[in-house]
């Protein structure tokens, strides 16, 4: 901690380099570092616990830079502290190709960045996941190994942001009384003043969820400084802190305007900006004496790190909470699934695909301790939950060692929370709401994918199998729009045995996440014998090959496996040998050597049926192929009116194969 | 209005007809209508503004069941009002295929259904829009003619969602006075109290927003009458009136608990709740004069729609009024949309399209004064707004007449009150946002194709084309994701002039929505010539023949057509004769017929080219066939550094064009 005076100069440093990094690169928002640098001084020199030299120690502080695209403050901060891998030639590289400055905060890119942002709205809802993790890690493991913070700074535009909503009503449900938010107040946004848009009194809405609210100065640093302490002081509630702010301050023209939010300030404001802020040094230049306190800063945690060492040491919690923060149970968890799909292969089994992941989330959960289950509001229909759960934090009062999360309607806060709570560590996040929801997770997941996130989505009702509840509730482009995100594996199990699979591939994933695609329906068991092998793991294989020479082959996915199979029966009848391959995870698929996959898809005609859109499937049809699947929107109707009436029938396959075959 | 026993009995009518209906559909949510039966009918007999003989009648007040499950309440309603769509044979079908009482609310079903619910949280948002629309065409055409209310019913579902939020805080900003929601605050949601997910004050919160709260006894008529009529003596904010009830009212076990809320009650139970509500009447029987007091709360509102008749005969606004309600300002579009072309064909112009599109919006709002624009925050950068548009209620105090909306950062709220905009009649809207963050609007963008509304999202930065803002805000996935909506036109112009047809065709396009995907980049002119004919409508054409027999297609669209023509002649050169097409909308290209795809297409290889995934191109290559475009995530660095790491070139073109035509 340092004097009043060179806090001003730290400050300023950010502010110095914010305007320079953005300058040198010609693109950039200069304006909320510039706004926000008294305040993360403060936080940064006297509250947040960490230690530069050690970005990996688990029991960090976690800071969020929800408004993502301040990235310039966190690239300053996380250089002045002495982050190893953000060095200067790094912030002159702001925004340019293979750097570890992106225009918005990469996780991965370099040590310090909790997580990625820039949509605006997730980094507070990930950070809710946080803090969550860090409750619930602390009641298993103990507070002397689990006791943190998590920070964030948010703007406007995050508060604005329906996500916002579902992820403080999570908060305050929750009493995370260890989440501190600063809110960068600044009046300000891209269209100009905020009352153009929005006339919320954010206190009021807060203190409705169930938060603390204190409002500041932004730049009266002792002040702000006070805030933090009585928002730790405060361990019931989360806090909110309204750090009025000027954007841009210190730019002589453009403070406290939209001008000074997004783009470079050019040389002359710069200049004045310098004048202003009294800061005579050259462009990323930042003089000894400042950086010195900097990076004092940064050092400020070792003795608390080594402290927590000390009882890490003396824990008797401390291999297995190594074990959780590893996250690694895969021969465990292997055991259980072989065992779980020996006893389908003595007793098949015929259920729908949600109660099949039901029945391996209770196998594996011995195997694998560390799952973090939950749903959307739609346990029952989601079969997320079994009874060895408990739930967590059953009102305000309760029990933070529960591994059931009840979310709430909120679709896009569990999401978001569940990437936090990946990215904390020591636990793996599943949770589950209605197929057609991913909808509403898809920034979400999307963000999943890019940060390379081992979330699970158990996503249920997965077609038009769902039936009565009609167009709005059945997914029908959602397969292909999800298997067309980058880094996202999309399982839909054909019965049991792949159900089973595809948890055991979603859990080995560390560095991708699934969505589990659900049927509502029962269907038939169709894998038996030889339980070893993880066939789902290969993305597709032959299920039933065919009866002498393939003349078609019949490919797959989950409800629809048992119409290929029925409709194999029905070619063979008629003298056609059609080879049925189930097809559980496309993305696997393609990852396959072209041998495999050559000898999977064969040289005769191909059908694909599936009840979905046709687009992720295209790739592997000829003009000549056929499609058996969806090309409209749904309907309201029992379930075999609905495939009756959509023509997605094994006499519909026949029909076709007989045509491609002639 | 009718005496308080009679009103008992109209209100159990409801109760019973869902219950029947669930009972015999063997599926469907009984536990909302019961609930909220009390509630609904002293909205349907003593204020609501309908006539159910004249179910079109402009300036009815609207009625939208945001809690859609509950969709018995609003076929019950429906019929007992008399709709004379809604029969009780429909009732008796609830569920069916083919039936107007779909699961859920499907708008075009039935007349009455003003929106589609069901995804929680889309109705009250699109009540917000229809409640924008109202303010202003009030504003423009005056309060004779168009002056109602817009009612809402949600649950505790759709104020957890996220949406919620933006819409509310919409509407609070706005002061929409004329927007009541009735919220069945009944504590129970699918997964049991809602207390396990949920603490929020909601007054205090909606209190936050600017709205006026009042609480009432759901159960209580005369109550909830009082509190209607205080909520619209109340015109400077919304209202919400939290009508306390219990779910499944009636129902002798399971009334207040979850297992009322989405499933059939069973023989025994609904025997007993007939008991308890004095319902002696067999199954989908009301009796005469129950059924007579509806009907003359369906009649109530017609001395109010001849009043109005006798308004608009005498109105001097009526013909733009009809004309701004039947919405069809085609020819006068197309003269402005050809008057631009020919200016570009005598001035070729290099500009983004979404510049370009500016340029078209100017041109066209003469010819088109109902457009009713805005943005999410982005109006700079999305170039949605024009000099001759003034803003719609600057603050609480503004101009209703405005036809430019500033959303703030609300993109789904965003999108979802265009849809209630769209559905209301007498504007278009369009709105703004990065494309990335279709992924926040994707919810609503389904509703708009499933309810084949007329809404144009204009959606720019459309890929890695924008640059150093990184991966988080590059689109990528998001053409394919898009494109396999049903129902859904994408379009991605290349030049000026392709922007110009792109929005005489979304203005166009009556039963679909459309996505205008726009650069951030500028790009040259191609299109020359005869400016007669909107090419884009072709969704494909022939942009640049082949010198000679054809060996290669390129297919491009947008800001890599350019990249396609550079190849065009570069092939050339090496004496490879390519024909460059342009596909500014591929959904419009697969509804041509044949002969016209096969025209354009040719026997010679393809490659596409396109900044995105290939997903939605792959039914167009065959395996030899190439594609130059993303395989991945994008990244942060100067756009031309990008096009040249990802291999997006025309170099690139070139290389692949020479190997397929060896």
């Amino acid at each position: 901690m340092t004097n009043a005076a060179s806090k001003q100069n730290m400050a300023n440093a950010i502010r110095a380099l914010s305007m320079d990094a953005v300058e040198a690169a010609k693109s950039g928002h200069p304006g909320m570092p510039m706004g926000m640098a008294d305040a993360a001084t403060v936080l940064f020199d006297e509250h947040m616990k960490f230690d530069a030299a050690d970005p990996h120690w688990p029991d960090r502080d976690r800071f969020v830079l929800s408004a993502g695209h301040g990235s310039m403050l966190i690239y300053a901060l996380l250089h002045l502290t002495g982050y190893k891998d953000m060095t200067m030639d790094e912030v002159r590289n702001f925004r340019q190709l293979g750097s570890r400055t992106a225009g918005h905060p990469e996780f991965g890119h370099a040590t310090g960045i909790e997580t990625t942002t820039g949509p605006l709205g997730q980094g507070i809802a990930n950070a809710v996941g946080m803090a969550m993790a860090e409750r619930h890690l602390a009641a298993r493991y103990g507070d002397d190994l689990v006791d943190h913070h998590t920070y964030v700074i948010a703007g406007d535009g995050c508060l604005m942001e329906g996500i916002s909503h579902e992820a403080a009503s999570i908060a305050g449900h929750f009493g995370l009384g260890k989440l501190i938010v600063l809110f960068d107040d600044n009046s300000i946004s891209i269209d100009g003043s905020t009352d153009l848009a929005v006339s919320d009194d954010i206190s009021q809405r807060f203190e409705a969820y169930g938060w603390q609210v204190l409002s500041v100065d932004g730049h009266d640093m002792a002040a702000v400084s006070s805030a933090l302490s009585a928002a730790k002081a405060h361990t019931s509630q989360p806090t909110i802190i309204r750090c009025k702010t000027t954007i841009g301050y210190g730019a002589p023209t453009k403070a406290g305007t939209a001008g000074v939010h997004g783009a470079p300030l050019g040389g002359d404001e710069i200049a004045g900006a310098r004048d202003a802020l009294g800061w005579a040094h050259e462009p990323f230049i930042v003089p000894d004496d400042i950086l010195s306190d900097w990076r004092d800063a940064g050092r400020r945690g070792s003795a608390e790190r080594e402290a927590w060492q000390s009882r890490h040491a003396a824990s008797a919690s401390a291999s297995a909470f190594d074990a959780a923060m590893t996250g690694d149970f895969s021969s465990d968890i292997n055991d259980a699934v072989i065992a779980l799909k020996n006893a389908y292969a003595a007793e098949p089994q015929k259920l729908a695909t949600r109660v099949a992941s039901q029945k391996a989330i209770e196998a594996i959960m011995p195997a694998c301790p560390i799952l973090f289950g939950g749903s959307a509001d739609l346990t029952g229909s989601n079969n997320t939950r079994v009874a060895a759960h408990e739930i967590f934090d059953q009102g305000r009062n309760g029990n933070y060692a529960g591994n059931y999360i009840h979310y709430g309607v909120r679709e896009h806060g569990m999401a978001a929370a569940m990437n936090g709570i990946a990215l904390h560590g020591g636990t793996i996040p599943y949770g589950g709401t209605f197929m057609v929801f991913t909808d509403y997770c898809r920034p979400s997941i999307r963000l999943s994918a890019l940060m390379k996130q081992r979330v699970i989505y158990v996503m249920t009702h997965d077609s038009i199998g769902l039936g009565e509840d009609g167009p709005t509730h059945q997914p029908v482009e959602h397969l292909s729009a999800l298997r067309v995100i980058p880094n996202l594996l999309v399982f839909r199990p054909g019965d049991v045995v792949e159900a089973a699979e595809a948890w055991q591939c979603a859990l080995a994933s560390t560095t991708a996440p699934s969505i589990l695609a659900l049927s509502r329906q029962g269907m038939a068991q169709f894998r038996h014998g030889d339980m070893a092998e993880n066939k789902t793991a290969l993305g597709a294989y032959v299920a039933v090959e065919a009866d002498g020479d393939r003349a078609v082959t019949l490919m797959a996915s989950g409800s629809e496996v048992g119409i290929a199979i029925d409709a194999q029966s029905k070619l063979a009848a008629v003298g056609i040998a059609a080879a049925v391959v189930s097809v559980p995870c496309l993305e696997l698929f393609w990852m396959q050597n072209a041998d495999y996959r050559k000898a999977v898809l064969g040289n005769s005609p191909r059908i694909v049926i599936e009840a979905g859109m046709r687009q992720c499937w295209d790739r592997l049809l000829s003009e000549n192929d056929g499609f058996i699947g969806m090309d409209s929107f749904g309907a309201s109707a029992p379930i075999n009116d609905l495939y009756t009436h959509f023509g997605i029938t094994s006499e519909a396959v026949v029909e076709q194969a007989r045509a491609i075959t002639k």
